[in-house]
């Protein structure tokens, strides 16, 4: 297994992904691409004295800044660390990629470097949403904010084969995140897209509403990028609301003291069943190739996740699942 | 002031729909009038002695329920509360109505029974969103999933008013909910709302995401009703999400228990702070009158609190104030 990372994605690259990369080789005993400005890299490994026999260093001059305009940096930026990871997959030296870098930048450049799946018009984000029975995926999380119908009844399909293959859920549900459970509701487009995903061979449980996105009852939740976006990045900062409003209850006196002291314990707990680093990051899928997106903000634990996560996908041959569940489906669609 | 309250809406109704009226009359002085199924309100009553002398009831034979077709009720259901309720405010019989009830079906009743503002073009559905520096407003949370760049532009100017006034915020900062903070992110859509909330006199602080709703960074938050409605039902599923986690947590031996008993007390007093019942209800802006939609759920509390947020809005007047903010605006665009 040969993963290339973007050791220039990330706040805090490329010091927190050189020692994720470091964490997973040395559990799983992956070989690690680092690919990015060589000598910053190199400067970063002058730190540890081992394990270092399955990391290697690709260089790349260029970095794509977070706020970039990702049209431009693939055009303007052709050896950046970004282009040059998807490089590497293209010429198939690599089995998947990751970086925690501008995200815009690296589904733009995975999508034209790689191309997409066959039978697949639009890539899909698909993110791990922790929940009460343990997690499901959302699917699209922001790779394309102008969604057809179409694209969502791909979604599904590509979210059903990876939480059937990795998530290992026998028939899982698949929801349309949508404003009301009735099928009457919601703009055109969802209605559309609800019929295209009732009429497929998936195990479609109809609408489901933001309220039901942590209760379970649901596997794969299906909605356009921009809504995706917006619900993961509400859920993702609620969290961190209640932390900051615990840590606030620490200067109240002695008994919310003590209660903030024990509550910051169950909640560090109850955080960890709800942390996005355990999960590694976000999956680009319909893409011809495995390519995972981990967070901006990505510990060396979320990059050594992130690494995981794309082995298991390469492991478990998601591509080719997506590409037998999708080209029947097709097919009926053209006699249709 | 004389308030009309739909007794018959909510998960509970009558019974915590007349506490609720119960609560108002007698902490506010309030005269309430319950409209509704006669019988069953009096029932109610009949486990009151006193206290009744500030609540009448006025008939209304039939219910509109919960997932009833807005559409379909408003011209089948005509002697429904819902219905009721509104004429008695078209006749200026009341000074504000409350219901927490169908949600559509209220919308729907108060848009063509009382008519929009002058200058407003559609009513949307404001709520109180608790962040970490007080609390803001969301407009709209699913009065109109159609929305056109012009309708977010007047949300923008009835969010602001409201802040203003109600919320005593002196220059409410506004925000458009978007997939990033850059001037180029989003749909067509979004970027020609953001070019119209730039050029009015609001103190538009550009693009916001959804990790930056509980900051309280912005005091106004502006986007479309189907966006407005996935981010509310999103925030309200977390906090009781974390609530269930911090029980299950009871049941894992001695250190956990305790810590959950510790815990348990200090989200209580966080979820306080976040708690959607203290703010009793959504505005439904932009009609001529003031209508108030509680939680299908509401406890007497919120139905009290939703009483109390539509006196205060009739107090304010906070219709002539937003009449005010959007006729200077209509008129520079009718010149441009």
């Amino acid at each position: 297994m040969r993963i290339a990372v973007d050791a220039m994605g990330g706040d805090k690259a490329p010091s927190v992904v050189a020692e994720g990369a470091l964490l997973a080789a040395k559990e799983y005993g992956y070989r690690i691409v680092l690919v990015g400005q060589k000598e910053a890299i190199e400067k970063e490994f002058s730190k540890y004295k081992k394990n270092l026999r399955d990391i290697s260093i690709h260089h790349a001059s260029e970095v794509v800044e977070m706020g970039e305009s990702p049209a431009v940096t693939i055009r303007k930026k052709k050896d950046s660390s970004i282009n040059v990871m998807i490089e590497l997959a293209r010429a198939r030296e690599v089995d998947a990629v990751v970086s925690a870098g501008n995200t815009g930048a690296v589904v733009c450049a995975a999508t034209l470097g790689l191309g997409l799946l066959q039978g697949i018009e639009r890539p899909g984000i698909g993110v791990i949403m922790p929940n009460l029975k343990g997690a499901g995926i959302l699917i699209d999380a922001g790779a394309n904010i102008d969604a057809k119908p179409q694209h969502l009844l791909q979604y599904g399909i590509m979210g059903e084969a990876y939480a059937r293959y990795i998530l290992n859920i026998e028939s899982p549900k698949v929801g349309l995140l949508n404003i009301g459970e009735e099928e009457t509701k919601g703009t055109d487009f969802v209605k559309e897209s609800f019929r295209l995903l009732s009429e497929s061979d998936l195990n479609f449980i109809g609408n489901i509403e933001g309220k039901d996105i942590f209760t379970g009852e649901c596997d794969v939740i299906v909605c356009d990028g921009f809504i995706g976006n917006v619900a993961l990045k509400v859920s993702e900062s609620l969290a961190e609301t209640v932390g900051k409003l615990l840590k606030r209850e620490l200067n109240r006196g002695f008994l919310p003291r003590l209660s903030a002291i024990f509550g910051h314990r169950v909640f560090k707990s109850i955080r960890k069943e709800m942390d996005y680093a355990e999960y590694g990051g976000a999956l680009l899928l319909g893409i011809d190739g495995v390519c995972i997106i981990a967070h901006g903000s990505s510990t060396a634990k979320a990059i050594k996740n992130a690494i995981r996560v794309a082995a298991e996908e390469v492991e478990q041959n998601v591509n080719e699942r997506i590409i037998t569940a999708i080209l029947p489906k097709e097919n009926e669609i053209g006699q249709a």
